[in-house]
């Protein structure tokens, strides 16, 4: 047969979500790292891989199984079996994941009212998949926005409303005209995505009132709030706020959890805590909405890998049921990267950089936000990358809404501290040779304007 | 608060997928499994545990770090990283299964070709997800069918149109006319499941001239076909078939896999070989489908466990970089209790059982279907379970078009040939007693017909 009959394909035949800008903004900043393998990169908002020297997975597989023999009527070998097989979709460790939520968050979450997932995103996949039904259900963000929320929404074609914060996080007032407005239109916000602790990307936080405020819209509005709380175990210790979950006395909250950032990524285990109750229409038959992602799940992964639900719990049993320990030494770690990173921003930014230029000093998190005063484009990158060794992440695919043009993201999460102050030495003279308006590389490289190459002025 | 005011969702105002009748179907199941425990099940089609006491998993992850430790500039502690980080989303493993598919089923693939996936689930959804682009895009799959596939299709909205197949499986021209019924109605089928080898429900088997004539429709109908080959190695030896993907010259097939029948379930590894080609748009950019999924694979799961991926690859490894010793002893245990549970029933049924009953004599696979002259419902069902201690699958929400009402489905390849034998007594007396029209539990259990309580007639 000729190769002419060969199936050909163009993606823009193929789903929108492949051509979600983020994608390629992920795409083309894996490519420029991949070409730049020396770089100082602050793009990778990875967890340190320090603390994977300590992992003793033996041991933890050898705890979770100590404790599950114990369970009634169950043996060594019947326990070791549940590694091999498919095992329950909505999971294998939830009482011991939900006692560990009772002890080192305040949230008090029944077995059953949790689902254990591939990683995090699977949980907010499954939660956008059950609350958005129709086309007028509408999911609020926080804008900026965490791309793996928004790139569900896209997986789904469902619509995305971005809500502007502060340095405090979600505005609530503008959340409550956006419900208005959708109502004007015969959609409504059926919920509404925020990270209250450190957001990635904008490490904002919100403060207890506005926890609350935010609360009592969801009740006012009818609306769910999907809680993120990937880097709420970065505050220093007596600064911790309570998860809105904690706060949730009303059932209104959806709180999606990793063990990626305390425990491991690799082992791809995070959960859902979704305690509402769901009527499924059979007499007074109730399940919880946990329940029906468990359901979801069967046509996504059916079952979260059993093994590294054991090494999650066993590593929880390791430590008396608690993450409170690794969680300190985590924090720690992470607090001094971000202060290293922060004191050599203004240590060598004293030496001068270009008016327009300048940086926020969030108390926890992994990340730290850089304005320009000119595009921090792709062009821009390129140009960081070749002529300076150094790598960051453009702010504008975080932003739903528009907006994050002339902004760049630095995460301090993988690197050491003698990596991070020759990073800042090149990003310095970087922002000092290429950050003034018209000049920049990203003049020089873009196509918008040739025969304008040459030294900046 | 008031209670009042907590959160109350019902079903219905849900996303429809969960309304889906296979999944009350299943969830009916393993409520009434789990309330007769000691019933004999012909139920799950899951793997047999006996291979699980020959895993040696220690040995396959030391395997993995020796290979992975042997690229260059890899150490074996930077191998063991691997197991720890988030990894490519492509996949870990992606040469060592290339390989194996090479030697053990004549597929050649590039490692490019290929994503690795949580199960075969969810390299099923974002197959459907990235060619699925538009409402009037269709899949079309034998009938009856695969629940995987027919809840991811549910899960992104998408429509399934039913095409009939006989014992030599899928309908070629009843596809092609579904084809052109699309088009007249501004639709296109874009794609084709179909499981040729030894289908679940069904057990039907694509002879060698039924798969040319699908893969030829392919062509000239611009649609691709989706194949999942998990039960293909069950094939006696002499009787293997080649795959559709080692048939497919024209990069028609996306071939979908899993480790969990030869391997072990709750590794959770699957892939898809997606070697067709896609624009990307910037210019003469081109990537593979494999690359697409990949893509599409960080909204939904990130990564598949690195650990697991290890496991998986740790023992082709281990075995030479072939699966064909596992699949020999897996393929003779299931051929075993296959041919064991069709005799059983063959010389319990000698024994007479009621006109109308009957049953197919695969020579392949996990299952048997059994035909009654009664419809094979959840009463019917309940009644096995309670008083003759047996339990089946009932067909019918396996058929998307309707139909299947009167048949059940028996799997063999959960359990062992005594235990196969205590359930052939059972079914055949249940059989015996509630398989006459007007007269079986369904009727005295039905909530149709109160007051016909009583003995059977």
């Amino acid at each position: 047969m000729s190769t002419a009959a060969r199936a050909s394909l163009s993606r823009a035949a193929l789903h929108a979500s492949l051509g979600d800008p983020v994608l390629e903004s992920i795409g083309f900043l894996n490519e420029v790292m991949g070409r730049h393998p020396d770089a100082v990169s602050f793009a990778p908002g990875a967890p340190h891989p320090a603390p994977y020297a300590d992992l003793d997975t033996a041991r933890y597989l050898d705890r979770f199984l100590d404790h599950a023999a114990a369970a009634p009527g169950r043996t060594r070998e019947s326990a070791t079996r549940l590694l091999y097989e498919y095992g329950p979709a909505q999971g294998l460790v939830n009482e011991v994941v939900a006692e560990a939520l009772r002890r080192d968050q305040g949230i008090d979450a029944a077995p059953d009212d949790l689902v254990i997932t591939v990683g995090a995103q699977e949980a907010m996949l499954l939660t956008l998949r059950a609350l958005l039904a129709d086309p007028g259900d509408l999911l609020a963000v926080a804008d900026p926005c965490f791309v793996g929320i928004t790139s569900a929404a896209a997986f789904l074609g469902a619509e995305v409303v971005p809500v502007p914060e502060d340095h405090d996080g979600l505005d609530v007032a503008a959340l409550a005209e956006a419900c208005r407005a959708a109502r004007r239109t015969g959609g409504r916000i059926r919920a509404c995505y925020v990270a209250p602790d450190y957001a990635n990307p904008s490490g904002s936080r919100m403060q207890l009132a506005r926890r609350q405020a935010l609360l009592s819209l969801a009740e006012q509005e009818d609306f769910l709030v999907i809680e993120d709380n990937a880097y709420g175990f970065t505050a220093a210790p007596g600064t911790e706020l309570p998860a809105l979950k904690a706060l949730d006395t009303e059932r209104r909250v959806v709180h999606i959890g990793t063990f990626a950032k305390v425990c491991f990524p690799g082992a791809r285990v995070g959960y859902a805590v979704a305690d509402q109750r769901v009527g499924t229409g059979h007499g007074s038959g109730e399940v919880t909405l946990a329940g029906e992602l468990a359901r979801l799940k069967t046509a996504v992964t059916v079952n979260t890998p059993p093994l590294s639900q054991a090494l999650i719990a066993g590593m929880l049993l390791e430590h008396g049921g608690s993450l409170a320990e690794p969680i300190r030494t985590r924090a720690a770690l992470y607090r001094r990267n971000l202060t290293h990173l922060l004191e050599a921003l203004d240590r060598e930014g004293a030496g001068g950089v270009p008016e327009g230029v300048g940086w926020n000093h969030p108390d926890g998190g992994f990340f730290v936000l850089v304005r320009l005063p000119v595009p921090a484009d792709e062009a821009l990158l390129e140009a960081a990358a070749s002529e300076y060794g150094v790598l960051w992440t453009p702010m504008a695919p975080f932003h739903v809404g528009g907006g994050g043009t002339h902004t760049l993201r630095l995460s301090c999460s993988y690197l050491d501290p003698d990596r991070i102050d020759e990073g800042v030495r090149r990003l310095t003279r970087f922002l000092r040779e290429c950050a003034h308006p018209g000049t920049g590389p990203s003049r020089r490289y873009g196509t918008s304007r040739p025969g304008n190459e040459g030294a900046p002025k």
